[in-house]
This record gives C-alpha cells, structure tokens and sequence, in this order.
C-alpha cells in the first residue's frame, strides 16, 4: 500500500514525518506521469507545484482557507491529496475528473479554471467577502510567472495591493509559462532571480531555518525579520511592493521546509503578501525538465522513452504550413501569437520569419489591439488564438480594428469541441460574438487544404475583421464529390451524388445545412440515408458569415431543413439562417440543432458531437424522424 | 482677427514668437471654453492638454509623425491647430466634428478612439510597422494617469518595452481621471510626483533652461546629461523603467518651453521613451478647476457662472437610489464601478455605504472577475457600467461568472443610442453579446420604476449572470394603459386602449414587438394609427432575454409582425424572436428593424432613431406599408 492511497484528505497529511512527506512527494509524482502518459493532460507544470501544493495544504486548512489555482495546470496533486486519488484514473476521461479546478468535482476546488491571470481578481473578490463576513480565513491565489503578462492580472495586483485583505498571491515561478516567457515582466523577474541581495535572502533563510527548531512563532518571526534586512539591504523596492504587496522570496519551490516556513511567516503580516517561489517545469521527469514545452499540455505518450504516438498532420499545422507559404510571397504578412506558438502551428513561421513574428505573452487583448495598429501601418496581421481565449479581446475586435477599417486576420484554433480540455476550452461561441461585429468576415473551412484557401482570401479579400476558424485534430471523413479545390462562399452536394442509383429521379427528403467538422458527419449521414433508400441535399458553408444568399436559396424547395452547428445556439449562425429563410417566406420545417444554453463539459470530441446531436446518427435521426427534435 | 483663425495646419505654427504661443494657448481655451459651453462635450481634460498639444505640434510633424490619442478626451487643441478651427463650432453636433480623434476627419487623427487603454497598444503597433517598412518617423501615444489602471495599458509596456521602436508615450498625469484614481499605482504616482529628487530635477531643468538659448543640440544634451544624474541620485529605477521604458519627468505640462524641450530631447534617447507630464484638468477655467469631474464629460452650461441647467431626474439616478433602497435591507449588496460612479449614478452608494461600494478604476475586466470572486463568498454584487464598456469583460462573464455558478448583476448604463459621444460610445452590442452567454438573462426596462422593479427581480432571481440595462437619460412617454407595477416578463398593450372607439372590434394590422427606449415610439406610433383608424397591438419585452414564450404566443394571430431594437441586428434579440416564431410556425410577414452591421455615429438619440427607421414615425410606415421595409 501506498502512502498516497491513504491520504483522504488534507487532515491525514497532518502527522506524517519529513521521510514520510519526502516519500509522498514521489509518489504523487509517479500518479501523475502514469496517469498523464495514458490519458495526456498537463504534465511539466503538475510536476513542478508537488512541493508547494503539499506546503499549502500542510499550513493552511482547505477548504476553509480558498486556494485559487490560476488556469489549472497546476492542480493535480491538489485533486491527489483532496481524496481523488481512486479517481485520478479517469483524469480528463468522459465522466471522470476534470483536467482543471472544478468546484463540482470537490469543496477544494472553489473556482473552475482555464483562462490564465482570473486568480488574483477572482481571490481577492473572495477575501473581501470573508472581511464582510468576518471571516477570518486565508485566500491563496496561486498562479504562474506567464500568467503575469496579461493585464487582468496586473488590474488585480492595483486594487488588492492597497486593501488590507487576508489574501497571499503565490507567484509560480518557472521561468517560462507555455511559451517561454516575453516581455519586461519576464527580464524584470529574470533580474530579481539573479540578484546577489536575493539570493543572499535565500541562503540566510535556509541557514537560519537549519538552527531553529521546525515550527514555531520565533523561527517565523525570524524570516520577517531576515526580510526586512534584506529589503533595506536592497534599499529599494521592487515593482510588486510598488503594487502595495508585502513581497516574500524567492523561495526555492521544491525545498517543502523553506516552502513551510515562507506560508507560516505570510501569516505575520498584516496586508496582502506575494511570496515568490521558483519552481521548474517537469521536475523529477527527465523527459519533461528537458523540454517542458512538449510536456506542457500533451496527449498520451510512452512514459519509459518519453515519445510520444507519431501524429499525423493536424489543422494547426496546416495553417501554420499555408501561412509560411503565403508569407514567402509577401513581406508585409506579420504573424501575432498570445504565448501559443506551438499550439497554433506558429512554430515553422517563428523561425523562419522571426522579425515577422510576435510572441505578446498571454494577453489577447493587446494582441488584436496591437495587430489593428500594425494594420494601419499598412502590414497585414494574421493574429492565430484559441477560440476560446479570443474571447478576452472583443472589445478590441470591435473597438481597435473595425471601427478602425482595419483588416486583421484572425485564425481561430479548436473552434468547436476541444475534447479532454473541458469547459473552458471549448470553441463554442467565436462564431455567435464574432458575427456581432460590423463587417465581420467568418471562414470555415473542412478540410486541410480549406484551410490555405481560406486564409488566402482572408489575406486578400476586402473586409475589417476576417476570421478563419478550424477545429483542433485531424479533418474528418470527405467524400468524393465534393470539391477541395472551391474558394466559393458556399457548396451543394446533391444531383451527381445519386446519379446511377435508384434515388436518381426521387426528391430530397430533407437538407442538412452544416460546416466546419460537421461537414463530415453531414456526409456520412448522407451515405447511411442512401442505404436506406432516401436522399438528403448537403448544403456546406465555406463562408459562415455574412451567409450567402445563394446558401439559403439551395434549400428554399426542400420541406425540411437541418441546421447543424458545433457552437453556441443562441446567437448562432443557425439562428441567422433561420432568420434568412423566413424573409424568404421559407414555409417548411426548420430545425436547428447546436449546444443550447449551456457549457460543455470533458469528453472526446466525437463523444460530444454524439451526446448534442451533431453527429452523423443524430443527422439521420433527424432526417427521418416525423416528431420534433430540436 | 484671432491667431487661432490664421492656423490652417501646424505649419502655421512654426513662426510664432513665444508670446504669440501664449496668446494662442489662451485663444485655444476660449474657444474650448466657449464650443463646450454651447455643445456639451469632454471640457477639463481638454483644458488641460492645451500646452501639451501645442508642444507635440511645434516639435513633430504631424501626420508624418502619428499622434495616438487615449480615449480621446483631450484632442480638441488637436483639431483646433489641424485645420477645423471653422468647423469646431460643430462638435459633437449631426454631421459635425466628432468629439472624439476620428480617421475620417483628418488625416491627423490615425485611429479613431473611445475606450481607454488602447493608444499605447496600437501606436506601438503602428511603430512596429514603421520600423519594417523603414520609415523613421516618431508614434506618439498621449494617455492619462487614469488610463493606467487598466490591463491593456500594462500588456503593452510589457511589450513594447524591450523592443526599439520609435514610440514615445506621453503619460498626461492629471492626478484623476474620469474619478479620483484608484489604486496602486496611483499611489505610486503620487510618490512620484512628492519625490524631492524628481521636483529637484525638474527645477534643474527650469534653471538650465534659463540659461541656454532656446533650441540646440547642446540643450537637449544637456538635458540628457541632468535626467542620468538624477537617475543616478535615486539609485533606482521607477516602475516604467523597470517595464523597460526610459522615463523622463516629471515635467510641467502647462510650461511650454519645459515641454518642448522634454520633446527635443526624447528625439536623442534610443528606445522607447515614457515622458511624464504633470497637467491639471481644467486649467484656466475657474470652474472647471474647482470640480473636474463635473467639467468632465459635461452638457451645455453658463460659461459665465458655470452652471449646468436644472436637469431633472435620468435612469442612471433613478438606478441609484433604487440600488440604495435595497442596500438599505441587505447587507450582502455590494456595488462597483469602473471609474465611472458619478456618470453610473453611484454617488450616493458610494457615500451611503463605503464599505461596500468599489472603484476599481478603468479596468472592467477586473470588475467582473472581482465579482464574481465576491458572489462566491455570498455577497450580491453589482457591477455598474456603460454598455459599451461592458464589452471588455465579455470573456470574463463567461469565464468567471457564469462557468462559475455564480451570481452578478450587471446594470448597464447606456444601453442603446447614447447620443453626441458618437461611435465608440453607442451601446449597441450588448444584447447580442450577453445573449450568447449560457443561462444570461437580461431586462430591459422603459420606466424609471421598471429599473427599481427589474433591479429587485435581478438581485434575487435565480440567474447567473443578470443584466438590467437602461439608456443614457430621461424616461419617454409611457400611455396610459401600460401597468407600471408589472414585475412580468412581458406586456401586452391591446384591447382596453381601443375601447369605446369604433377600433374596437376591428382586427390588429399589425403587432409592434419592442422594449426598453423604443416602448415610448411604439406607443406614440399607435397613437398615430389609431388616428388613421388603423388598431395595433404592442408587445413590450421586459425582460428581453431570454424570450418568455408567451410574448411569442401573443402575436401568432397577426398577419404582419414588427420588432425594433435599438442595437446591432447580428444577434440581436429581433433574430431570435424570428426564429421563435419560425419554431411556432408563424406564417405571416416578419420584419426586425435594427442597426444592421454598421457602427452608429454620433448624433441626438432621437435623429439616430429617425435614421435607422426605429421611431414612431417608421413605425407607422412599418404598419401601414404594404412593401417590405426591413
């Protein structure tokens, strides 16, 4: 039996020796990399928070005291030691435990988390409830050194820095966040760590700690001490106690008593303290500490070689393969990444364009406001962003770059169902904000070579804001019949189809109007129907918005259309399509079929497209069922 | 004849004599002054950015060199000296200037501008591209102190300080912004500004100014020579250099020559330059020193005696005292605003209850997530704010409110056409937006009652994220059959009006779907029928979001049915109103009047709703038209 496996609990941490703990530590570790090389997820940064999560939970009591995990790459030992280890199994799995926070999986998790840099502001709004509510329990918002380049965070650190709440910012600091870290946030911590006066801090806090007794008010009171030493030895402040914090560190994050020592000493100060830990990515995994940016967030992968499955090609790399091209052509193509370059394919381009890349860190709002000025200098800026994380910059879609007539491209990854990633990750609702925006222009292509063509017209068309949206993974099933060499807005399939069958002469039953990873499924649905002796029209999107007309007259004969759509409903294109075809006084049946009023939880992404009605079975129930079905 | 007159261009200026700039400084403000007075407009920070403007103006060339100008509340001198003296009679007015900087005037306005934060983004932006396309001239970025409590601002100095780009930013410190400023670095720009070493280098600079002749090489090296001094005499850097700006200042910015020289000598530092500038709002016009906030965005007044005239009550203040009316109960109320408590009406919140009112300063994204941190500790918060402004925070409803489970209520101000602020100010994106969000609801009341009412609805239903939104100023007109005390959903104004008429069993032509502002049109509309003997019937939403099935059902039976919203038409409520329609098989006519995929320029709401086809009178030719007018 495992120490692991008898830990319930943070309470039963409470009696076990420094061996005990140390011994603890590994086998965490060893949970995570079995786990994570079946079921991938986030391994180089799971790794590395072992220690400091253990010392949260050995000196603050959760759930009383709030941990706040910034994003969640962080939280698995959290979820280890919080009695969800005999789950830890079905980690990212349809049904089991999520890959972040989640309030519904445990009291532990207080927020759900996946957007980077909401900590701080979310934890400090909880310590001003407990100060209303007189509660005098701790708030610990814990959070990445990559986080600290968006601006919510820095919003955060303005108004908590000067109120007097119970609230300690745990800076992460691993030198790099998914990316390497850019910016003068990251040289400014780059100096801080380098400091001799710093330094010094650190080694004076380990000999001290080595003289004193383990616990105990005067050891703490001792480290207060050393840090105001040490700060006027510094005779300047640094830019956090600029910020009104109480800044403590840095602590070396895998020394569990230095880590100890630091949260009981936070305790003795009154205001809001930041103690800065610095911790390495994949720690205790050799294959993750040497490239920890594979190991950031990876799919299943041999946990002995450290390889991974060799993938074939994926939309991400097609996109960044078609804009190198395209770029070799004309200089004034410029490529903008909010700290995701190899997750949007960016790779190939930052290398071999590097004056014409920009790696802003995570923070997709100066992103487009930034491409909008380069717009207007007369480059064209390709800015490529999870569907999900483009959400943080509509405003500045609307504000910065189409009420500026200026032309950015935008190309929106895993747009749609992400799978493992969950709730916040998922790319439902690019398609119903973007569509808000005057002269907004929305690409969706199916299939790899989709892709080029509509980024090209994206390059070149006239319009403000033109999004080219694909999904994450692999294009899906395209039959013969359609046509990959189409720039058109839109695609019927229908007439040649039948040709030589039986259905030759008969009417469609229905249409099925789809896009995107959908297209697909409406494909396989057509081949199950033809089995079945019924026709179905296909009518394709290339262009989802503005909806061509001519998309909407290719159904206007049919008695039934299907709209189906792997994005929010409200507000969706299917709901503009409807809208469409009523001005044309359309009278047959429309269906819309999309994710209604609600967030999406892990699970494959086919699993999804089946469990709302997207996948090809539930295209042909809807074909052939008389009863509503919506 | 004035100076101001013979300024046709900044060329003009070159050849003035100090005292003719003098003179010039104080024609510029008369004119302010005197437009303001008449038209309304942004009146203190103009005034106090008058020195500043001219300076830009003497030492750059404008539009080789870009003047990027933050929100845009201080560029009236910049139009004055860029050739629309003759037309600044028209500001703000239908079909006149703009009072914000706006591409379409001038070639000297490069982006048009509104939201705060935004300069330095794009103005780097722009800096980059010049740099690529080897152009050497300079990107100035003009952005208030108050501007900085927002992430945006922090995500661009994180990145456009370390890179070499011709970008000086110039921080116009009026020691508040649109409210007294919040936060952290407010305080730290008060220490700036109290740091004896900083005044001794700015009386260093007079005195050696004093001494040198008026322009050369020498005095700027000089001047070089004296900032590295005092640099040195710190002993540490500041804040912006720590983001890796060379920081000069402060410097007086009502002191020409100071400035001028400051301007000179920012041409011989390599890299990017962040001069700060300390300037008072309102300067030189009495009342506006004396209450900047009130001289802030302000109507037409008595230049003579200050005095704005009698206003009477606006849905901003009847928000107001409905919020202190329920606070009074419930402690667990807590109310934020985004630097805005004066135009949001929480003055009296603020004073009534300190404790639990928050001014996080312009950083709306904060301000959702905060919220939503508090909802998780059991308080109710609601988040005051401009419509328009809301469309920063939009991932951060999603992400940190609704995904969370919890609970904020959202009072947006503004809804709608706003008026003479012009494009970056309509707020007409919210519905769609908001919509979009799962388990959003959203009220849109037309009285001042219904915002006490739908408030009191908000606070206490279930929900997660609540909107109740309202426009900018007075009620409209409100018949007399509407029942004021109706907590419903929807309203249906029909059959009692037309009693005792010879209407009275006569057929609805038409219905008339609407809400919030547009209720008072649509029933000033079926005044306007009735006298032509023509019965319609209105449905009013109340809550708007999502749609009570009801106030779909209430129209089945008509032949023509005709919704107007004030807001974009991509996503708009019309749309989904549509499509309920289409789901209940309606068959007759449907139109949706709205703002169809184009921003709103800035006019008097009422012209803006005759324009768009959404007042009583279009109403009437809606009703009574036979061919389509969509």
């Amino acid at each position: 039996m495992t120490l692991l496996e008898t830990i319930h609990s943070p309470e039963d941490l409470r009696d076990l020796s420094n061996a005990q703990l140390q011994q603890l530590t590994e086998e965490i570790r060893a949970t995570i990399v079995d786990t994570v090389s079946e079921n991938g997820g986030h391994l180089a940064s799971n790794l590395g928070a072992v220690e400091l999560t253990l010392a949260m939970h050995l000196e603050f009591e959760s759930p009383k005291d709030s941990f706040v995990w910034d994003v969640g790459h962080q939280v698995y030992t959290h979820k280890l030691l919080t009695g969800r280890y005999e789950q830890f199994h079905t980690l990212r799995q349809n049904g089991g435990l999520s890959g972040f926070p989640n309030p519904e999986e445990s009291d532990h998790d207080i927020f759900a988390a996946g957007h980077s840099g909401a900590s701080i502001a979310a934890g400090y709004g909880l310590s001003v409830a407990k100060q209303q509510k007189n509660d005098p329990s701790y708030t610990l918002a814990v959070i990445g050194d990559g986080s600290f380049t968006g601006g919510l965070v820095y919003e955060a650190l303005n108004n908590a820095g000067h109120e007097n709440t119970k609230l300690i910012v745990v800076l992460n600091d691993n030198e790099m966040s998914i990316s390497p870290n850019v910016g003068s946030l990251a040289m400014y911590l780059a100096g801080i760590r380098t400091n001799p006066a710093y330094y010094g801090f650190k080694e004076e806090v380990r000999n001290t700690l080595q003289k004193l007794p383990y616990v105990g008010d005067a050891a703490v009171q001792a480290i207060v001490t050393i840090k105001k030493e040490v700060k006027d030895r510094l005779y300047s402040s640094n830019v956090f106690e600029d910020m009104g914090f109480n800044y403590m560190g840095p602590i070396d994050g895998h020394d569990l008593r230095a880590l100890r020592y630091a949260f009981q000493s936070c305790k003795f100060i009154d205001g809001p303290v930041l103690l800065h830990v610095m911790t390495k990515k994949g720690k205790g995994y050799v294959f993750a500490e040497q490239d920890p940016s594979r190991f950031h967030g990876i799919g299943s992968f041999n946990k002995v070689t450290g390889e991974s499955p060799k993938g074939g090609t994926n939309f991400s790399n097609e996109f960044g393969k078609a804009l190198c091209t395209f770029a070799d052509q004309d200089e004034n193509i410029v490529a903008i990444t909010a700290a995701m370059a190899l997750g949007t394919g960016l790779k190939e381009f930052s290398e071999r364009f590097p004056d014409r890349f920009f790696d802003v860190g995570i923070a997709e709002e100066f992103a487009v406001t930034f491409a909008g000025g380069m717009a207007k200098g007369g480059l064209i800026p390709v800015f490529a962003v999870y569907s999900t994380f483009l959400q943080r910059a509509y405003d500045e879609i609307v504000h910065d770059v189409a009420m500026q007539d200026q032309k950015v491209v935008l190309a929106v990854d895993r747009a749609g169902f992400v799978g493992d990633d969950g709730r916040s990750h998922q790319g439902i609702f690019d398609l119903a904000f973007l569509r808000t925006i005057p002269n907004s222009v929305i690409y969706s292509p199916s299939t790899y070579k989709g892709v080029g063509q509509f980024l090209y017209r994206a390059l070149y068309d006239e319009g403000k804001v033109i999004a080219v949206r694909y999904p994450r993974g692999q294009q899906g099933y395209i039959p013969e019949d359609f046509n990959q060499n189409t720039y058109d807005d839109f695609s019927v399939l229908g007439e040649d189809y039948y040709e030589n069958t039986d259905l030759n002469d008969a009417k469609d039953a229905a249409a099925i109007v789809t896009f995107g990873t959908l297209f697909p499924e409406a494909a396989k649905a057509r081949d199950l129907l033809k089995e079945q002796g019924i026709r179905v029209r296909i009518v394709k999107l290339n262009k989802v918005w503005p909806i061509a007309p001519g998309a909407v007259d290719a159904v206007l004969d049919c008695d039934k259309v299907l709209f189906f759509e792997e994005g929010a409903k409200s507000g969706g294109i299917g709901e503009a399509y409807g809208y469409d075809l009523m001005q044309r006084r359309f009278s047959g049946t429309y269906r819309y079929f999309a994710v209604d009023n609600t967030f999406v939880h892990h699970a494959k992404q086919a699993s999804l497209r089946a469990e709302f009605d997207l996948d090809a079975a539930a295209m042909v129930r809807a074909v052939t069922e008389d009863t509503p079905h919506e």
